[in-house]
C-alpha cells in the first residue's frame, strides 16, 4: 500500500471480501450527499467532450471558483487535488525552515522534506483540548526565523479552527508566505471563516482548497488555489504541466460550483448530522470526544479495556471503517477520527460501536 | 496563449466566431473515429463513482494497458497524458547532455531545459526527405558523450519512423538511456513497429504513449510508460502526484484499450483516408508532400507566390484549422502540417485548398 491517506477502499473491499459500494466510509472525511445533480448533468450532457483538449487557461472553470469563492480569477491556481497545490507551492517557495501546526495531514511534512526544509511544529495540544494559543504561538514565530507558516484550517485531525482575525495577527507577526489549506472550510460557515479576503489585502497568502471533501469528488482530482499577487503565483502560474485538470474535473467544476441548492442542501443537513454524531459519541463514558469546527470528530478512548485497533477490528468486519489516528504526531493508539456521514449510517455507527463496548 | 501545441480551439472559437465543435482540426492530429463506444459505456454506466478516491495503484487500467500492450504491469507508469511523463522521466534521468532528434515536438526541449541539459540536435533533413542515416547516426553518437537520447517514433512533425532493428542498434552502441515517444505508434503497425519489446530486452528503454490522438481522448489526459526495470522505473514509480489518474480517465482507459472492435474499425479506415489525403495534396503541383509513416502529413509550398501563412488565414476563415509548421526547428513559413480526418473533412479540405490556389 502506498499511502495512508484515509481508506485504501479497493483494498479494503478485497480483504474484507464486502464490494467496494457496500463499505461504510467514515475515514476519508467525504461529504455523504453525494455529487452536485447541476455537476453531474453537466457531465452527462458533455461527454463527448472527451475528444477535445481542455482549454488550456480554464477560463470557465476558474470564473465558475470566482464567483463561489468570491476572489479574482487572476488569483485561482488549478492543480489536480490540493495534493498537487501542497506539492507545488512547497516546492516553489522552497522554505529553509518551516513552523508546521500539528498534528497535521502528512503530506505537507512529507513535501518539506523533498525540498529538504528544517521542520518546527508547534503543536495542537491535548491539555489544552487541541486549541491554540494565539499570544504563544505568534510569540513562538517571533522568536525563531521562519520562511513559511503552513496551517490546515480547520485542521485534520484535530477539527480546530483558528480565526481569520488570529491569522492576520499571525501574518502581521510574521509577513512571510503563510499556506492556509482549508479542504474543510465549507463545513464552517466560510464566509466569516476563510482566509480569502487576506489573500487580497495581504502579500503572501496561499489558500488551498480541494473539491473531494465537500463536493464528494475525489475521483475527479480538481483543487484550487487562491494566491496574493506577486513572486509565489507568477511561479505557480509558470505550468507545471499543461492540461492538469481533465475535461471531466472541468465540466463538473464549471456547473458544481454553482449549484446553490446543492450547497445550501448540503450546509442544513450537514449541521443536523453532525449534532447527532456528536452527542451520541460523547454518551460513551469510555470516550473523550473533541470539539471540532469540521466534518469529523477526533476521539479518544479512555477505557484501558480496548484500543483503536481493537474497535477498527471489529468494525470492519462489519463494512464499517473509521480512522485509526496513531499515525498522527502526539496521537497514539487511544485515538481515533470518524466524519459524518448520514443520519442512518451515523445510528449504524452508534449502534455497533455500543455492541462493541458490550462484547470487548 | 500559454501554448503552441496545435490549435486552442477554445480560443479560435471565439476568434473566428465559430462554435468551438463546428471547426474542422486538422492541426491536432486526433484520431477522427471519436470514442471507444466500450470506454464510453463504462464511462456513462460509473459517472456516480466520482464520488471515491480512485486505486492509488490503479490495478485494473494497469491490466487493461498491459494486455493491449503485450507487457508486463510492473513496467508501467501511468501520466496525466504523455506531457507529463516526458516531464517526470527528463527530471528522473536529468541527463547533462542529450542527443534530439529534430525537428521534435516542442516538449522535449522546453524540459531539457530545465534541468540545464546541454542539447544537440541530429536532424531529419530536408534534402534527405526528413529520413535518418542510421549509420550516420550511430557515429555521431559514438564520437560523442550524451547521456541521453530522445526519438519521437514516428517523429512529429515529419512523420518519419525509425525500425526496430535500427534501434536496437543504437541501443547497443549507446547503452544509455532512450526514451522513444511513441504518441503515434498506433497509426502504424505497431506489432511490428513499436520498441517496447525493446525495453524487456535491454536494462534503459522508456517507450512513452498518450491516448489522445489514437484514442481520441486528449480531454482525459491519460499516457503511460513502458520502462525497462532498473532505477529510472523504481525513481518514476516514488509517486510524483498521489492518484494523478482521475477516475473518469481510468474508468475509460480499463475499457478502451479492450474494445477491438473499435481498434480494428480505426485501423481499417485510418489507411484509405491517410492514402485519400495524401494522393489528393500530391495532386497539387503547388506542394511537396513528404512520406510519412503516421496520421499527419508534412507539406512544403514550392510556389512563391503564397505561404503557409497564406493558407491558414484563408482555411481558417472557413473553419479549417492547419498546424503551420515554422516554430519546428529547420522548417520555415512555406512548411504546414495537415493530419487525418475523415473522408469528408479531408475532401473538404482539398476543395478549399484547391479554391485557395485559383484564388490566391
Amino acid at each position: 500500500m502506498k499511502n495512508n491517506h484515509g481508506a485504501n477502499l479497493h483494498q479494503l473491499s478485497e480483504t474484507l471480501g464486502i464490494n467496494e459500494n457496500q463499505i461504510i466510509d467514515f475515514s476519508s472525511n467525504i461529504n455523504p450527499f453525494g455529487l452536485s445533480p447541476k455537476g453531474l448533468k453537466k457531465l452527462k450532457d458533455n461527454l463527448q467532450l472527451a475528444s477535445i483538449y481542455p482549454d488550456p487557461d480554464y477560463i470557465e472553470l476558474k470564473a465558475s471558483i470566482s464567483s463561489y469563492c468570491n476572489c479574482n480569477s487572476e488569483n485561482i491556481v488549478l492543480g489536480s487535488g490540493a495534493t498537487e497545490l501542497i506539492s507545488s507551492t512547497i516546492k516553489i517557495i522552497s522554505p529553509k525552515d518551516t513552523l508546521l501546526l500539528s498534528p497535521a495531514y502528512s503530506e505537507y511534512e512529507n513535501e518539506l522534506i523533498k525540498v529538504g526544509s528544517k521542520i518546527t511544529k508547534f503543536f495542537y495540544e491535548k491539555e489544552n483540548n487541541f486549541q491554540i494559543n494565539i499570544d504563544h504561538l505568534i510569540s513562538f514565530i517571533s522568536s525563531n526565523c521562519f520562511d513559511m507558516i503552513i496551517i490546515c484550517n480547520p485542521n485534520n485531525p484535530t477539527g480546530t479552527l483558528i480565526s481569520v482575525e488570529d491569522l492576520e495577527k499571525i501574518y502581521l507577526n510574521f509577513k512571510k508566505p503563510i499556506m492556509i489549506d482549508e479542504t474543510y472550510i465549507e463545513f464552517t460557515d466560510s464566509s466569516k471563516t476563510s482566509a480569502i479576503n487576506l489573500v487580497n489585502k495581504y502579500d503572501k497568502f496561499i489558500v488551498i482548497r480541494g473539491t473531494s471533501k465537500f463536493f464528494s469528488t475525489p475521483g475527479i482530482r480538481l483543487g484550487y488555489s487562491i494566491v496574493s499577487k506577486g513572486e509565489i503565483l507568477d511561479s505557480l502560474n509558470i505550468i507545471p504541466n499543461l492540461w492538469n485538470i481533465n475535461i471531466f474535473a472541468s465540466l463538473m467544476g464549471e456547473a458544481m460550483f454553482k449549484d446553490y441548492d446543492f450547497i445550501n442542501m448540503c450546509h442544513n443537513d450537514f449541521n443536523e448530522n453532525f449534532n447527532l454524531l456528536f452527542k451520541g459519541l460523547k454518551n460513551f463514558k469510555e470516550f473523550k470526544v473533541y470539539n471540532s469546527n469540521s466534518n469529523f470528530i477526533l476521539c479518544e478512548i479512555l477505557s484501558s479495556r480496548f484500543d483503536a485497533n481493537n474497535l477498527y477490528n471489529y468494525l470492519s468486519k462489519k463494512g464499517i471503517i473509521i480512522r485509526k489516528a496513531q499515525s498522527f504526531d502526539k496521537l497514539n493508539e487511544k485515538f481515533f477520527r470518524v466524519c459524518v456521514l448520514t443520519k442512518e449510517n451515523i445510528n449504524l455507527l452508534l449502534k455497533e460501536i455500543e455492541g462493541f463496548i458490550r462484547e470487548y
